[in-house]
Parts: structure tokens; sequence; C-alpha cells
């Protein structure tokens, strides 16, 4: 089965919005065992519409569009959609009066532009919409399916999953197996070239490499009639992986490098406190983006003036003075003072120059110092990174992480 | 001017990768006056490549491709499009010993699969990648401009701008003038229902509106050959849209909450801090995003435990134990405690349910309280947020930016 996307939205070409609907959905879809061929983006046009239709029909087995569904004018998919395949619109009083009933709940009167969203094709199966007033649309002309879905990512991607397990998670024989290595510390071209061999003589597999923010991604996969033989087959592939780049290897299951970190101190029941300087809370902010981290993190400070380093941190302003905020000694000092000051286990301390300014000859943009500090270890890296300041910021983030991973993984 | 972006990778159409280039590249093709029409994803297959220069050839004048430029087997984009072109491609000695020389600054040495990067057809112009070693490539066929651009984001985008202001910044009598205007604390549909009349009188202009995150964005555009003449209709344009939503506009430039209260906070000489409980620190992460911030901003804490809170914040654990640490009461003694312990202006604070667990029948899951402290006057926002743990988190920092934005504006 061949899936295409088509994504509908002016805020899409015109670059205003991201389009992380397209890739949502292939990737739900790819888990289902169905690769998507193209994404397709057209503007709220109903010409564009269904010429898009036209041709999704021509060479894809599966078109999902998103966006488009609301209640303003410039919302057109369902219009074109059912244009471009001759199918009538009527009114759907259930559909209406549950959209009624929506802003009722809420206190609010519905404007009539909502009615709109009422209406559906003769055969058109509603998907329900919990998280907003359009319904999605599922068709089926011939061996063809299309499915139409809201644009807000928090609309769509229920409906989508709700969708996928009561009419796609059946029949299909082979299934797409497919396993991801993540890697951090070694770059993508000297990284494929220690596993060439290993793609060269595996050529049943698909095996892709991805880089981005200081890492390197390994996808596997392979589409298999028996998912046992499968399984199989794809843990010898890693296997020969492992053996060539077992160093650089933090995740088998495509986990997130926090993840990573989480569950080793989960395992080990130690807790961690961080304070930032550079990152300016970005590192809290991804740790507590994991539910249930409150069994490993209880707190973090951002200390982004050299006064705050000073006050919560008890670093010594004369240190500050004689090295400067972003140094091995005012990193050490950070670690160690919060590790002093809370009853935690491991301290980490972050300092460094994000740019675009504040950099010099002697401490450029990019350099910075991640402190980690215990009872019986204590330790700074020096880095420099490159790039504009999302990007430090997020390298910084990455290597802080790894950092603490590769100690926790030494305290077995 | 017609332009269409054709992103090349696997990682793309099975989802591991969120195709930011596409947006990024229309967002800046449009600020020079260029419209985007099509956004395409292919794989890295060769035959799908020379079909989509194909089909680009035919349908727009400009053809920007992102990504497949690499080292790897997989990076085929310049092969493809200059087999479809049928332009042959030549080994250039000097950009071969560029690449050379990146390697060796970094102490490494090159593989040989770098070679293929230095490949270039004979009138092709060649972009130079400051942040990488594969460069980009021009081309003119007749009058369609045809542009290769790598995938990575740090070296696709100033290869962008360096391509647009040496190659496009000329000629062009027609410019599209542009505006945003930013909303919150209103939905969609009823802001719509507010401004439809001037939508329908002024059919001249592209007016757009765009949801996400609680906020809603209008975009108004218009192409003019007089760009002092546009300016004024336009501005005409804005100020009917202001006198309707005025109390929920709170950028006319595109800015983010965040960068409102930055400006709003320098121009009036006042500090502010965080203590951050179901955000985890994305608040400060997020303020600590724009350079500069030091000058308003010198500290923040993640208090994510109830003893984070008593201990840092002087919370009275009775307050916690009697109301609960998601609560009017904890809120507000979190605000006073984190203003009387630093000499800052405002402090905020923050304490709810961000789910996807902890939520009860009485403080379910988007539950969230935010407080506010100044020497003369204290309060203390609810809120219920849906939505997964992200965007409530989301969510929950926009509106804590927008309450601070609105005591400002009162402070003037």
């Amino acid at each position: 089965m061949k899936a295409e996307i088509i994504s509908v939205g002016e805020e899409l070409l015109s670059g205003d919005t991201i389009n992380t609907n397209a890739s949502y959905i292939s990737k739900k879809l790819y888990d289902t065992g169905i690769k998507t061929s193209y994404h397709t983006t057209i503007g709220d046009n109903l010409d564009d519409i269904v010429e898009a239709t036209q041709r999704g029909m021509n060479r894809s087995d599966l078109l999902v569009f998103t966006g488009g569904l609301g209640p303003t004018r410039d919302d057109l998919t369902k219009e074109g959609v059912c244009h471009s395949l001759g199918l009538e619109l009527f009114l759907r009083e259930d559909i209406l009066s549950r959209i009624k009933e929506r802003f009722n709940m809420r206190d609010l009167k519905m404007t009539d532009n909502n009615i709109k969203q009422a209406y559906m094709p003769k055969d058109g199966i509603e998907l329900v919409n919990n998280y907003g007033t359009a319904p999605g649309l599922a068709l089926k002309i011939g061996d063809r399916n299309i499915l139409l879905l809201p644009g807000p990512p928090r609309e769509m991607n229920p409906m989508l999953e709700a969708y996928i397990s009561t009419h796609l998670n059946n029949g299909s024989e082979s299934r797409i197996i497919s396993r991801a290595i993540k890697t951090i510390g070694i770059g993508e071209s000297v990284l494929e070239t220690k596993i060439e061999d290993i793609i060269e003589n595996h050529k049943d597999f698909t095996i892709a490499t991805y880089a981005g923010s200081g890492q390197v991604k390994i996808k596997i996969s392979y589409v298999s009639q028996n998912p046992d033989k499968g399984e199989e087959l794809i843990n010898n592939v890693i296997n020969e992986i492992e053996s060539r780049l077992a160093e650089y290897i933090y995740s088998f299951k495509d986990e997130s490098l926090e993840e990573v970190v989480y569950k080793l101190l989960l395992d080990r029941k130690m807790t961690i406190g961080f304070c930032e300087s550079c990152t300016g809370g970005l590192i809290s902010s991804r740790f507590t983006g994991i539910s249930g981290i409150s069994a490993v993190f209880d707190r973090g400070i951002v200390t982004y003036s050299n006064e705050a380093k000073e006050e919560e941190l008890k670093v010594n302003p004369d240190t500050i003075m004689k090295y400067g905020a972003v140094s091995e000694e005012t990193a050490l000092e950070m670690a160690t003072g919060l590790l002093k000051r809370e009853g935690i286990d491991i301290a980490v301390s972050v300092t460094g120059i994000a740019g675009p300014t504040g950099g010099t000859k002697g401490k450029p943009v990019g350099l910075v110092y991640i402190g980690l500090a215990t009872k019986e270890h204590c330790d700074v890296l020096k880095c420099n990174f490159t790039g504009d300041r999302k990007t430090i910021q997020n390298r910084t983030a990455n290597t802080t992480f790894d950092l603490v991973r590769k100690y926790l993984i030494d305290q077995k």
C-alpha cells in the first residue's frame, strides 16, 4: 500500500507554519506497515485541491489530507475533494448538534460559519473530533482509501490513531519491522564509513543515517512476511552495527538522550539537579518534559547573572573576577555549590556563551563548560559549539545529557 | 515568479525528521516577494528526483531542492537533477581542496565518499558552504532558476540567504507587502466573525487567520507596485482590524509573546523572575532564548517537588497540606516567596498538573495556577487547559507571558 500525504494551507506555503503533520502521519503509517511515497503541500485553493486529489488517486492507494476542514471561508478541503470525486455534501444534524454542544459546554455561542463543518458526503464515515469542532472524514472509492483530517495536531493526532486502529490494522500480511540506533559523538560520514560493508552485505535491509544536533540516528528497516524471523534477522544486523559503534550508541529504542538519563537514574536510584546559565532552563525543561520525572529530579536553578551564581550557588566572586563567568573554574564551583546546597546525588552546571553577542577572541560564541559533581567525583567538560543561539543551546543540552549518561553507565 | 520547494530524503517520508526547511525557504522567498505554490517531498531515489525536476520545470519559475547533497550513497539530488537536465558532472579541484581543508581544520581524515561533493556541472555556480562539506549549486536553464541546497538547516539557511541577496533581490517591480497581527485569548471562528466584513471589503488583500497554542495570527498581504502607497493601504486595513480586536492583540510585528514582554520590561526598566513547577523551566528557557535578556532577567527556579517549593520559596508546608501543591494559595505563596527572596520587580509562579498522570476529579490534568506578585500587587490566575503534556506546558507558558504583558501595559 502506497500512501500520499496532502497538506492544505497557505500558512504552510508562506512558511508561517512548519508542517509537522506530514511527518507525524507518515510515522504512524510506517509503524502500521504503510510506506509514504509523497508529501504534497498546496494552498487553500479549490483547483489545487481538485488537482492534487486526481493525481493522488492515480498514483497512491491511501490519500491522507490534513487541514482546511475548519469553519472559516478558506477551509475548502472537504469541498474540493468531494467535488473532484463527484460526491455531493449533505447536512448531518447529528454532527451539527455535537458541534453546538461543544460551544455550550464552553459557554460560547456558536457562530454560523461553524455549520459547514456538519456537511458530509453520503457514504462518508465521520471521524469524531474530541478536541475541536471540525469532524474528520473517511471515504472508500474502489480500492482507494481517502482520509480527511483537521490541521491542528491535537485534533488530528488522536483522530488518526483511532482511524488506524479501527480501519487499517487488519489484513496486510507483510509488515515493516524497523529499529533505530541513536548515536552521539561521531560524524555522519565517518559513521557511514565504519558500517559501509554492513550496508553493502544486507541489501534486503534499508539502512539509512540521519544527522542532526550533533547526533546521528541509524534506521534499519526490513519488510517481513514472518515477524519472528524478521526480528531475528534485524537483531543480527543491529549486533553487527553495535560491534563497530558501541562507544557512540546511547539508545536502541529511539529514545531521547534525556529519557535514557531518566531511566539510568531510576535504575541507580539516584537524583539529579541542574544549574544553568547559557541554556536558561532548557535542560530542566527538556528533562521535565518526561512524565514521572519527579522520582529523580526535584528542582533546578537558572543562574543567568553573576550575582545569581554567587548568591544561589556560592560561587566565589574572586573566581568569576579572575577566570570569568564562562570558565572551567566557575563551572566547577557552580556544580559543587549546587551539590552542597541540595540533597542530590549528581549536580550538573552549565556556563557558556550562546551568542550571537558576548563572544571575544579568547572566549568565542559557542564556548561552553559543563560541570558534573558528586560526592566522589568532580569534572568539567569544555566544548566549542558552532551555530546560532538556538543550535548552541540545543547542543549544550544534548552534550550535558550525554555526559551524565556516561557517568551513570560507569556507576553500574 | 512562482516557486516550488522540493525536499529530498527518506527521513522526511518515514516521519523521522520534520520538514522545517520547506517552511524556512518559503518564508525567506515570501519576504523577497516570491510566492511558493507547491511543496513536494520525495525519497532518496533517482527516478523520483528526475520526475520532480521535470514537473517543476513545467509549472514553476524557481525550483529549490534541499537535501541529498551529502557524502553518503543515498545522497542523489545533484545527480538526479543534472541527469534530468542533461548536464554532465565534472570534478572541481578547488572545491575538493576546500573540503579537505575543512577536515584538516578539525584534525579529521577525509573519507573517500566525500569526493563526490566536489563534482559540479559546467555552468553551475557553486554556493559555498561555511558550515559543512556539501556545497550548494545554482543553475539557470532558460528563464528557470534551479537551486540545490544541503539538508541540514544550519548549512542551508546561510547559503539561501547569501543566494537571495546576490541573485534574487534585483529586478522585480511588484513586491508582496505583508504584516502580521498576533492575538491571544480569542478563538479563530469568533475572531473571523468579528472581522468578516473587513475581509469581504478588501478583496485585493489576502487576509488569513492561523490558529495554534491558544493564539490566532492574522496575516495581511498585498501585492503592490508602489511600496509607499502599499504601506498606506495595508495600514488602513490594520487600523480597522485593531478597532475590532484591540483587547486580544499583543503584536503587530510578528513577535513572540516573550519578545513583547522583554521589550515592555526594558521600557519600564523592570526585572522579572520565574518559579516554575509543572512547566519545569520552559518559561525561563523560552525567555532566555532572547539574546540580551540579562537586562531584565537574572535567575529562575524550577521547584518541581513540594520540598523545593518549601525550601526555595518558603511556601508554608501547611498551605500545601491544606490546599495542595496545585492551588491558588500555593501559587500565591510561591510568587510572594520568590519576590521576597530576590531583588526583582515582578515574581511569577506556575503550579499545575501537566499530565498525563496526576489528575484527580477535583484537580484534573490541565489545571494550572499562575501567580504574579509585585510590591503593590498580588494575583493568581486559574486556568483549565486541555491537550497532552507538551500542549499544556506550552499553553501555560503562553498564558504566563500574556498575564505579565497585561500587567506591564497597565504600568505605563
